[in-house]
């Protein structure tokens, strides 16, 4: 594939060096930025022959393939409505919108013109989590009953996400927006979110936007998708997800625990592990940033998906269900009321009512628990499906 | 001191293990259960001269110094009242109530017979959260902003917990005493608790009870206090504290990460890890689990501060403080609002507004952040501080 | 019981920290040094009575009953000489003698004397070590095959240790002991150690004495007991144990990771975890440092085995075997070759021949492995009885 | 590149599913198997055009740049001097050979024959080991005084690793391999490696080859090498690596605990974690087993060297050095002598002296030690340089 980049920050160099790597197929051939300095030396370090200032140039170059929007969020609705136009597929970085209305005309422009449009939930995409929603759709954890992921670092990387005119708010939309997707993956994404209740607050930092905020989605089936954001962290990057089952456990540490521990004194020559808040004392690098952080089977993904001309894990309407849902958490951090989700175009399974899988002991009793006490007896709790008393039976050891 | 022991069910063997170990000096000498069996068995294990079904006589010997309740919860205020009458010091498992109602007659009437009364609030007692309460208190995190207790297991040992009307909630009352007092002892117990969201599903159980439930405590210099609670868990106890400070992060795992690992094929002779969902495969089990949840160091806090005539580092007091914060959980899971904890005599500090601690960077701006970027370049992030307008100077490397 | 102190530093204080807490019956009542200054401060410091420069005066007080050696290794043999004659009970810390043949004496003279004597082995009590032990006496691992002890921070904490004519050595005398008589437990003290491969050196201080060391004693029944000792590790205080079985494995991490995560810039107020090498960055203190060491269950054992006219688990003897495979690890470190260790006194069993525990797979062959292969097919390897060649046979998925 | 794979075994099916994913450039194009079943599955499974039981044939295949080498010890001679006398570039995977005589050989014939030739040392690429490289070679950690790798897990794959014969030995040669280059490249590859202790025996399996062993691979500048190799661990796959410096340390965790933590009770649908011992419990999945294992950063160093027409970091000849080092191994452990490894042709440094780098206090003083105790006091432990007395100097707190 033949790619064109949209932005030349961070994210951008980010997206760059894991096309370029590991001797892939992909190739970025050119580079829009507003910023004609940036743009040349974006292209400088990876070795590209065009740069410019003109969007619409370069992705109506004619070798393009696919663009890829590493924007900052104000600008990706004009930016996907170009590429629409051009009837070029293309590759929006997280999150799709600022709201959901915003989402909705990009999925709408998408999907009328036709056009293959990824959505770039790098999260999604970790080998870790991969490995994870595989087993949890094989049913190992059983159904699932209730999801958290936190996302939590010192604050981002560039000025647009702390004005939040341009990024739509902070912490819930920069890190929320992962951990969202990250629950619906896990709970089902046929599974109709419903509700949520935020707390979100202006902690530290001398900003308008919050800097910390704690949510609940409830799904339909009566799952819950907890997420937990914040750019008032400190001790380095902490992205972590659990998942509870009815018959099981998941935890995932993606960053600060992940078999690497490192010791420096400092008085050795200097080394950065990046984005520790020290260069001395007990560090936790991770192996390749980008892997760990799902770049690659993200990209690999995408483009395996348009080649086979089906649909990549994560879509613009992924996209749109995330919008909706942060919708609805940043109006429940101002009112303080749990905020319906406002979907317009639910395209996934609709409940009747919520099951429940009560174990029967015999024909008077439920089965609340059996357990082995420390002093060896045997207890049975169980309910009363007449009276709904609750007793228990020991047998002495 | 010579001790009565109110029950003899699992807690009361948890702490009668306890106390005759480690060459303690503080001894049980009678037991009191509503059971002749449990109470004649109990006396046997612990070598004990007496034992009784008469909670009054138990309380009334002699010889009794002080009185432990480790009834359950509906049972509590009655005892507490009987010690009062009795004018013997009282240690009340936890919680102290059912209800803050419950606990404020209780406290009320302790403070009116002037008798010595410790809260059995284990996990602030242990180990771990002593020296993090340390450090805390020693300014290493800065100001708390955020603190999670979390305890998650497959469901408590006694068909009375699975019963409202006996525990007087499910897993909130069961398990959210603890975190709401942890949260507590981090954010400052003398910071007033103002409203509460709280989040509560029965999920997997066949009981009217909770057996899932989230909260936020909010406190009023803005710090939130969270807890997570489960009955539905799988995989053992799950008892993890965390801590945001402005200055620094604690994360505590008191159960089933503490440095002990086991692997077993289980071909070899059983041996079954206690509160471990199998015997084979890996098992985290704990060194001495009573000193791991806190145990040895709260009598000893109790009983040193009896000696001294000082008040334990858990009181009546607190105990009411948490019962009045899982009052407001129980109506926020059903009103599905935020809301207001409701003190009768609020002892602590009353916070006029919430201050907060913007870094200035020069006559113009504050600083946001300051960062090295992985290209080496240097980058601010500046808000003015007469418009508003976020901006970035960045120094090329 | 009433304890006499030889000695006022380091490990005397920790022993009379652990003593003088938790509520527990055993009172230090004077204490020795040689030191006046010392000996009064610590006198002070523990609320004793008494304090004497004259070892003699201290063990042979009336009240006495039991005496703990907390002294530099060249003056064990004294003290327990003088403990022998005044029929005093005794508790040696660890290393018991600098030499086999000084612990051989010391044993002989408490065993003439007939009165109890304690090695205060101290890392052979820790919960998690006793609670492993129990699992593997139990049957969870099998047959024992291999362990690994290891030990290592930035050195010790007096003068003393660093000279050979005091200590005896370095880091093998001083880590090694502990990490010996870990191993034997494991693999079973009736097990006889027949001879030790050792490599030592000295790497970093400016010493006589090795300040690193690695040792393997191979036991009778072919299972090995390897140690790892430095004076040389940077980050803490590295603390674990390692065992391998025929039917599974444990590991121990007693100090650098027992689920207690600390993270603090450093601009809060200062608190300096102990034995951590900074005060800010990536912390991990332990709860209660003495109960992760095994001091209050150590001094259980010795007094409760006083009580009841037994043998505390870590006795004179094994104190003595201990030495006896030290020497065999000092001799080799210089012969390079694997020694001999030689024991007066064996009174373990004696193996005749090593057991081997070969699978049948059927008449023909044995089984070697069982696996499934990722493409799904069941292989077979199989080794012939008659030919001893090894064949695979694989069932296709 | 276009490559020809030789063998059809677990090895090469781990080598092609790493090739042929992530939309990398190179692919395999052709395959000899000495089985033409097994060929012509594997052709299938990874849709090549061509599968062939003629070794020559298969190399000699004119669209062919590279041949990869998955074929059993015994026959990775035969192959490289095809490749050699092809004139085709050559990927071997490890060890080398099954002896360093064989292993030169090998060398010598790509060096007459003027080809690329790339040693397969797969754990010398995983990213957390490159990292840790980086960071070694930048000072981090000083200078390296011992490292440690260890891989052990239930036994390899196929018969013939289990037959002396065709493997060249049991778990040295095929687990050592691994280790010994990772000592190296940590160490640095010019230091000379120059003697070898080793223990090894047949614990448990009814084989000739030893299941496990340790040795200790003694540096020219006074480093050790450690490695711990076993067929007879129970709980999965164990890949640790620690390094000691005098001013840091790293520990890295390659599969067991890499931050992926799953319990699952079994009554879900089945889904089995590769390598894991059990499918139920607690279980440690990687993410991408092959990144963690090195395989996608091992071939883009490969080609990209062949590319750029340089060597890349693993040569024929580091095979050779690490085959020398195993041969002193094995003759260690039948000597139970330090065995001398003997190089032919050694192409780093040669060191005359061991260097020490005492601190000098002051004049008269080396210093040993500085450190605060418990109490406060601070302490020094120092030298004397004329006399060599050990003294300490203690200002009270």
């Amino acid at each position: 594939m033949n790619i064109a980049m949209l932005g030349s920050g961070f994210i951008a160099r980010f997206y760059a060096d894991t096309l370029h790597a590991q001797r892939r197929l992909d190739r970025i051939i050119n580079v829009y930025s507003r910023n004609a300095d940036n743009a040349e030396r974006f292209a400088q370090d990876y070795g590209l022959d065009c740069f410019s200032t003109s969007m619409e140039e370069t992705i109506n170059s004619e070798k393009v393939d696919v663009v890829i929007i590493s924007l900052p969020n104000h600008l990706h609705e004009e930016a996907v409505m170009a590429c629409a136009e051009a009837g070029k597929a293309v590759l929006c970085t997280k999150p799709l919108g600022r709201t959901a209305a915003e989402a909705k005309r990009m999925l709408d422009a998408v999907e009328s013109a036709g056009i293959f449009a990824g959505y770039l939930e790098d999260l999604c995409y970790t080998p870790k989590f991969l490995k994870s929603v595989e087993s949890v759709n094989a049913g190992s954890l059983g159904k699932i009953l209730w999801t958290k992921s936190r996302e939590a670092h010192p604050g981002p990387h560039s000025d647009w996400f702390w004005d939040k005119e341009q990024s739509g708010g902070g912490a819930i939309i920069d890190l929320g927006c992962h951990c969202v997707e990250i629950g619906r993956n896990f709970i089902g994404k046929s599974v109709r979110p419903v509700e949520v209740m935020c707390w979100a607050d202006t902690q530290v930092h001398p900003i308008d936007a919050e800097d910390h905020a704690i949510a609940l989605v409830k799904y339909e089936n009566g799952a819950i998708g907890q997420f937990e954001v914040s750019w008032t962290f400190r001790g380095g990057m902490d992205l972590r997800d659990e998942v509870m089952g009815t018959e099981g456990t998941i935890w995932l540490n993606s960053f600060l625990r992940t078999g690497f521990d490192m010791f420096t004194t400092g008085k050795g020559a200097k080394y950065v592990a990046e984005k520790a808040e020290s260069d001395s004392g007990w560090l936790f690098p991770v192996g390749d940033e980008a892997h760990e952080l799902g770049y690659p089977h993200m990209f690999t993904d995408m483009f395996d998906a348009m080649d086979k001309g089906k649909e990549p894990r994560e879509t613009f309407y992924d996209g749109y269900i995330v919008n909706a849902i942060l919708d609805a958490a940043f109006l429940s951090a101002e009112s303080k009321l749990w905020e319906p989700i406002k979907i317009d175009d639910w395209r996934g399974d609709n409940i009747s009512e919520k099951e429940t899988n009560y174990i029967s002991h015999d024909a008077e009793y439920y089965l609340i628990k059996k357990e082995t006490l420390p002093n060896g007896d045997e207890k049975l709790i169980l309910k009363s499906k007449a009276t709904g008393k609750v007793i228990q039976k020991t047998t002495r050891n």
